[in-house]
């Protein structure tokens, strides 16, 4: 007998949305990875990464399988899973990888096992994934991962994520080569922060939700500051102030650090402002001489996906 | 002939919604003052105060009379204002007394003088009363009066005003007589905060917004939460522990402290609610023996209104 198979496209997301640090995230459609999940009978996880970046294929240690083994744990039986990982969006390219990795494997598994489990469960299981790559049971790629479009994690003890309704809007990304480590990317971060710059993030975070569920483009462009981490992180990203200028100056909304970086993401209104962008991203990266990716995409409102089943 | 004459009533309003600290105003029905303007041919402003609070009647140190001496410095001709104001809402009740009279006081001369100001023009206006009044050009109770209903301030300079579309939510008020001096309640605050801690407000300032705006009654209740003023500021106002914990246990939605107090506010989806909560604080201050003045209202969506006109 042949075992239920699926496959699903995993797509990358972007962290904190310029003023939501620690609190926003918002999946696109542009990168992904393709998992493969099947249902097998023995009890155990194998993973197959077909890319080359060396992942860790013992379940405990990898981003898709570490949440596995917490689902299976629960269910005490002798099910396990097959996984095969294409991996698109690089691991350390800010741009949720490893979230991909964990978001994909509990919506695959969770389908296979029938629809068991709420999207909530299902974000608990994937921060396992995200422990596993990076060290901290962080949520928000997961969270814009699993719900897709854009997502607030209005608190991570108790979870508590709320999905906001948002336009469709075109993304682009630039990822430029270079490796900043999330671990030294969150220490530069000042552990204490003044009053009044701490109140002009909220007046942006909720200028940006508000911006986002009202349609209010102008607002969501005037909403895109941030003044607490990008002045720090913005330092480790070669040319970002210059893109930023550039992408403003060519029409985007506004953007900045995907994640806590390299890549560089920025909103737009319509396509041919997003690949402005995104031509500007390029020749100040060949100016540069600094290899790099861009995309031009959009706001995925669908998240993780199911492209193909078999019994 | 008559000159033209108008008469408004000018609301209450709640700063801060708890979590929006300096971000967030909402309008409440009651209490409210009454103000009647004039318009007056001999280029000055009269001000009559009917009750008595020993407010100045100066002009330039009337939080209604200020802003419309910045009107006329503008406007270039011998016009002049003779102001009544009637006021209901105490000068130092954490309710918007001084943001009532420089909110009342702009739309009242808009109108006069054919409505020729934006709600954001007159929220400036109005701002020099708050200045004449408090020392401080703040805007979150003006704006909330100007524009009725739950607002935010994006940013203060330059100043962006954004409408929080609002359920029909009721609202329970109680003012203990006592003086808590805004200057003072500022001062306690620490000039820096933990960056876990903003990033805890701006989750819940981001949730308050959408809760509104989807109407989401227990996402409101679970974003009315503040980490950063309120633990320094309810030392400055006996009972606020008890109120809080026994408004919760009859059901409110959540509250806290009217802009910097003393008085404290609850929201409740329903009228029974706010008055159960209402018993519980007569309840608590009568036991303390603390004079107090109690509400129960709603949301005030249209703010300043015109209930007269002659002429």
């Amino acid at each position: 007998m042949q075992n239920k198979k699926i496959t699903v496209r995993c797509p990358a997301t972007v962290a904190n949305l310029v003023c939501g640090f620690d609190v926003l995230g918002m999946c696109i459609s542009d990168p992904f990875d393709i998992m493969e999940l099947e249902l097998t009978d023995d009890g155990k996880i194998f993973i197959q990464e077909t890319s080359c970046y060396c992942l860790p294929t013992d379940p405990a240690l990898n981003a898709a399988g570490a949440p596995l083994l917490e689902i299976l744990s629960g269910l005490n039986t002798g099910i396990g899973f097959k996984i095969k990982i294409t991996k698109n969006i690089k691991p350390g390219s800010g741009l949720g990888s490893s979230g991909a990795s964990a978001a994909g494997a509990v919506v695959a598994a969770d389908h296979l096992l029938g629809n068991i489990f709420s999207k909530a469960e299902l974000v608990r299981f994937a921060m396992a994934g995200e422990e596993a790559a990076c060290g901290a049971r962080i949520s928000d790629n997961v969270t814009a991962g699993i719900f897709g479009g854009v997502t607030l994690i209005r608190s991570n003890t108790p979870l508590d994520i709320v999905p906001i309704p948002s336009p469709e809007l075109f993304v682009t990304v630039v990822h430029p080569q270079i490796e900043v480590k999330t671990s030294y990317a969150r220490e530069i971060l000042k552990k204490e922060v003044l009053l009044t710059d701490a109140v002009k993030q909220w007046g942006n975070v909720a200028g940006l939700v508000a911006g986002f569920m009202k349609n209010d483009t102008g607002l969501i462009s005037r909403s895109l500051e941030d003044v607490i981490a990008e002045p720090l992180r913005s330092k480790l990203i070669p040319g970002f102030d210059e893109v930023k200028a550039r992408c403003m100056g060519v029409g985007v909304l506004g953007g900045g650090i995907s994640g806590s970086g390299p890549s560089v993401f920025m909103l737009s209104k319509d396509e041919a402002t997003a690949k402005a962008a995104e031509e500007e991203m390029k020749n100040i990266y060949n100016k540069l001489s600094l290899p790099h990716y861009t995309y031009v995409t959009t706001i995925n409102h669908k998240g993780v996906e199911i492209i193909k089943e078999s019994i």
